[in-house]
């Protein structure tokens, strides 16, 4: 078992795909300029680096990729597939390119019920040799965890963190003590929904699994920093700046505000999403690259 | 274009799968029951027959055995997959292999926008040389279909049919309406959750594609006939005495009872779906073999 640390700051690159490959180059900047910022670790594959949409082989080679351009800094990678035979093997190849945890959600196509989502994490926690992540993303495997279920799944070995989805932000405090009695002691507190981190890690959350923090470092390491050294003013200050972006995270879904940013900086050529999804386009587009500009964000 | 015709009965054949394969016999044998009973075309690797758990090489080899097992009964094969690339390549080998048509839901990871939906299937109709049918599913999708955008789908080219999720029963007759306004002229209107057919055949809908017909073919056939002959009376009679069965789908969803069911009379071995999915164990059997047993179905 690795000694991986969940906590603190994860950035999550975005994985530019197009019909003709993946940029491994962009993969590889990316990852670059957040390990120089400071963030604690990469998380490859997430849901912003596309791995629903990777077969193996691209899903390994992306793995190796985003392990090498870390250097020694660690890579949880994303093993999520619709049937338990493929993440195996994914968890397998993520563990073959040097990946310190994995991140495991449960896809569904068939939504499934709670015992067959249980017995997904048994059989991974059974097999891995890494620590694994429950990755709990209701809006794209259509899954809703109840605390009773996280509190199973965290007690088998193995299960080390959860990576929760955004609740409403004023109820921050209260999601994460309720989910905290839940867990499994130990069990490493981790929140996605970029609005939602500092209102969470000032209420006890220990990590933030950011797909800003991918194309943009720098200011979610400053949120994380502050919020984790107690000054929770500082750390809500520095989010409510980029309230503009949050805002379009929570219209078009992180994944689209990420990859048209990208083209717009010019950290990707465009297009930069696997059809059939598209980056915003027409007056979105405008939107975000307005917010770009007014937040200082390059 | 093939000149297949969407109406009357297709039935949907589970495709029993686990860890070690793929069990070819038992898919035969439901398909040489179908035929015998009189339904109108076979609909291979649709839900039920679990299509979105399987491989490209598994489905390609599916839909060769239903083909051959069909005779000259006309098959459609389902060819979702979250990227456009791969549903080329699965419209490709399904076309190879004798479907007089594809079946084609938006399958998502990140819900599609509008334009996202709209894109993939003027991406395969461009390309389609057998019919499409689109299929709207939002349980397993988690993507809604606005009746806008059932018309500007529509009216691509080779998209010939729907296959639309069950309303509420008692508003089969207005949802036919409405939707029949919108399609464009000439589209194949059909329906699914099989209670829903009844209804929804006396109001005028063309097809109906059924889970349970992949089992039990002979009463679904008896429904259609009865409807289509305007016997509505007769076919609502007949669907309610299923009334039980068509709970049971209800609450466990349609996969799991007809794996289950598979299971109890002997269709297949058990498990027949692939891991995380599991057929109904306890309680949920029980009412499952009591259902069978006290409807006759065998």
């Amino acid at each position: 078992m690795s000694d991986f640390d969940f906590r603190g700051l994860s950035a999550f690159p975005l994985t530019p795909t197009t019909e003709t490959g993946i940029d491994g180059r962009a993969v590889a900047a990316q990852v670059e300029r957040a390990v120089a910022a400071g963030v604690d670790s990469i998380g490859a594959l997430g849901s912003t680096g596309g791995y629903a949409y990777l077969e193996r082989e691209e899903r390994r080679r992306v793995a190796r990729m985003v392990v090498q351009a870390a250097g020694g800094t660690p890579v949880m990678v994303g093993v999520g597939a619709l049937r338990t035979r493929e993440v195996l093997c994914l968890a397998e190849d993520a563990q073959a390119e040097g990946a310190s945890a994995v991140l495991l959600a449960p896809v569904s196509y068939q939504r499934l019920t709670d015992e067959e989502a249980y017995g997904l994490y048994e059989d991974v926690s059974r097999v891995a040799s890494v620590p694994v992540c429950v990755y709990d993303n209701p809006g794209t495997t259509g899954f809703t965890f109840s605390d009773d279920l996280y509190a199973a799944v965290t007690r088998l070995p193995n299960i080390a963190a959860v990576k929760i989805p955004p609740a409403p932000v004023g109820d921050a405090a209260e999601r994460i003590t309720t989910l905290r009695a839940a867990l499994a002691p130990g069990t490493v507190l981790g929140v996605s929904g970029d609005w939602f981190a500092a209102p969470a890690l000032n209420a006890g959350a220990d990590a933030w699994f950011s797909a800003a923090a991918g194309l943009f470092p720098e200011p979610a390491v400053a949120i994380t920093r502050a919020a984790r050294a107690g000054a929770a003013d500082e750390a809500t200050a520095l989010s409510e700046r980029l309230e503009p972006l949050w805002a379009l995270f929570r219209k078009h879904g992180s994944l689209r505000v990420v990859a048209t940013a990208s083209e717009l900086i010019g950290t990707t050529t465009s297009p930069s999403l696997p059809r059939p999804l598209r980056t915003l386009q027409g007056e979105a587009r405008a939107a975000v690259e307005e917010t770009l500009q007014a937040l200082n964000l390059q």
